[in-house]
């Protein structure tokens, strides 16, 4: 049985607010094994790494160039690539390509009424570390998620680090990488991983900013080496919320609320609905569909524990509960979704429409995969080009210019008791 | 004496590596107090909050309307402040918001070739926290530079809370915040202040993200409370590096040095130039205008300890030292600025030519005082609009096009062992 409510019950509210709040994970505690790690690579650099590796990969190499995967291993870890799967492979990065080349962003150099000549210029980072998982969860459609955007960006160095437990190495994840366009790639993985690209060893120079999923080491990691390089945001489960009318298939949406479901046993799919009767037969639908499902233990445990059917009076009464939920995926499967989205105001990505299952968007819709989870949407975006670049300020003053506004810079400088602040502006004004 | 570098001596590029790697900031370990305080206003709400404020800042409220700063108060702190300064700082408002508004990212829904819908929408932050430091740190500049890019974004709710230890209230700080439109003040800071932004209490509804700067306290309790709401880059000790030729007037330079090392002992300013001659000058030049500083201890300390000036063989070779810098504050004091800027890839703003000093941009310049340090220029940038709003990527398929982009999709599903997202797809096209 999956957790009902609707909010005719009295109680409504309280136990709504129980659902937002719940913890769907537990952090292990590793941040002094970390602490250790990080030190020890920053130290002993190469040695430390290749340590590590042997002790938490059980993979035996007496130097780093044995971790250090060759362009001719790329080639043939795609030799070994389906056709057809290498096809979606390149579809998929063509139109990731194409979405995030639109999010550029342009410089502007202006000039105000007063004459000051004001700008904003954007460039690349120059150097970025791509953290893939390895095992089960080593996806290449997240190295195309986080690989694509830096090229797009204008990264010149693109490091992959990926770890080889037992010296397995997943040719779908190499060939991702090559049609990406991944610069360097190694096999080392964990909380060594990270400090190898964010301190440097001698064989792989640092980066200036690493992003990825990882596990509770590589994410407590993340943390500790943030300001020494930059991180991206530390992804928690997958989630979904479905907002439909009476008028849907049933087995589509329990598709797609068991599509999320698989990902993890903390992985949350959401139904709110104003169609009793919908309610009934997606319950029944996702009941069925999990019997057949090869992931079906962690489907149903996701399902059970963190899932849920909200009942509401009207499609009106969804959106607020919604944008407190500011899911990661909303899908609007409803007669009208352009009606609704513009009532969206927390969401990481929206699908609209009958035929906008949230997979399109995990794979070939073109937007990105890596999006707010944990109700973050309420404060930040998906993975863009803009975690790519950063922006410089320019400012320039003619002496008129400095004599129209040193006064108050002058008044705002003494204010604030800054008075050498005072002093820059005064001296170039004989003042 | 300052320390000197010159690109000529022997073990140059060790030295350099040592003044990039020094840590000017010792952090004080408060994470246990922090995290009791956090865990306190979480349990009991506002009476924690009085109690905190009780004791850290001996401020007795028996209430929290007590702390709270009524429009009256507002308008009669305006009153106590004198006219330049009320102008001063309405014409830095002016110019802050008119920048700004140039940053506001725009909405993208386009169709591509195929005829899938795609898209970007930006909606702001729903409510935004700002921390204002109390004591000799309260910038009413810095109420303006943190409130008018959320308000310039779209911010509902701009709730600012500056403590008042011993009841003192900076009368230009509550000026600053009515000109700049922040819509609620509470007199309370440290850690308390940033749990009370974050969790919620009877009084103060909770934020979705926590700007400001603030001191050990807060900046642990920042880190602390993110994820739960958005946060700000933790800002470091400020710094600029002049890039400057022979032709430049000693004195000048030397103030602007001086004016980034009166902010703080751990401040730290540079000069790079190609002339051994405005060497000598600007050092002479900064030890006779310390003497006639009000902050002239700090500003020596600063100067002593961090200080530095590299002589280069050509201004050519000045620009790969800056870059690796990756200064917050980069003057270009040379005839032909425009040249280097082209040069500049990791900076938090620039100040072009001889009548453009840092200051301005602290005040009146009209971008933004809040910037990358410790060399996080190189992945990030200085505080804009971009961290109000946050983007909502939108798909829409077509039957047509889910039959076009399906069979992709459900290829790569299937090839990560995931069968419930292929499934999502397949069963809409009756595969």
């Amino acid at each position: 049985m999956v957790q009902r409510l609707s909010d005719k019950d009295a109680g409504f509210e309280a136990k709504f607010a129980d659902l937002l709040a719940g913890k769907r994970e537990v952090s292990e505690d590793v941040d002094h094994i970390v602490r250790d790690i990080l030190e020890n690579v920053r130290t002993h650099g190469d040695r430390a790494v290749l340590d590590y590796t042997r002790e938490f990969d059980r993979l035996d190499a007496a130097a780093m160039a044995e971790l250090t995967v060759t362009s001719a291993e790329i080639e043939a870890a795609a030799g070994k690539v389906p056709r057809e799967t290498l096809d979606a492979l390149q579809l998929a990065h063509d139109r990731i390509h194409a979405h995030h080349a639109r999010q550029m962003p342009k410089d502007d150099r202006y000039t105000d009424a007063l004459g000051v000549e004001l700008g904003s210029l954007w460039t690349a980072v120059e150097a970025v570390g791509i953290y893939v998982p390895g095992g089960t969860a080593s996806y290449p459609s997240s190295v195309l998620m986080n690989a694509v955007p830096a090229k797009v960006a204008g990264v010149e160095r693109i490091v992959m680090v990926v770890p080889s437990p037992d010296g397995v190495l997943s040719p779908l994840v190499l060939a991702a990488a090559g049609i990406a366009g991944v610069t360097e790639i190694y096999r080392i993985g964990g909380a060594q991983a990270v400090a190898a690209l964010a301190y440097g060893t001698d064989t792989i120079a640092p980066v200036a900013k690493i992003v990825g999923p990882g596990n509770a080491f590589v994410a407590a990691a993340k943390r500790r080496v943030f300001g020494t390089v930059g991180i991206d945001m530390i992804a928690g489960p997958s989630e979904v919320l479905i907002v439909a009318d009476g008028d849907n298939n049933a087995d589509w949406l329990a598709a797609d609320l068991l599509a999320q479901a698989e990902h993890d046993t903390a992985a949350q799919s959401i139904l709110i609905t104003d169609s009793a009767d919908l309610a009934d037969q997606v319950e029944t639908a996702v009941e069925a569909q999990l019997k057949t499902l090869p992931r079906e233990d962690v489907a149903r445990a996701s399902w059970r524990d963190f899932g849920a059917i909200i009942l509401v009076d009207s499609l009106e009464a969804a959106m607020p509960l919604a944008n407190r939920i500011a899911p990661e995926h909303l899908e609007l499967a409803v007669a009208d979704p352009e009606a609704l989205l513009k009532k969206v105001r927390n969401a990481g990505a929206v699908f609209l429409g009958h035929y906008t299952p949230e997979a399109i968007g995990d794979y070939v819709g073109g937007s990105n995969h890596v999006l707010p989870t944990a109700r973050s949407a309420r404060f930040s975006s998906g993975l863009s080009v803009l975690e790519f670049v950063k922006r410089t300020s320019v400012l320039k003053c003619s002496a008129d210019n400095l004599r129209a506004l040193g006064p108050a810079a002058i008044a705002l400088g003494e204010a604030e008791g800054l008075c050498a602040h005072a002093r820059s502006v005064s001296i170039r004004l004989n003042l």
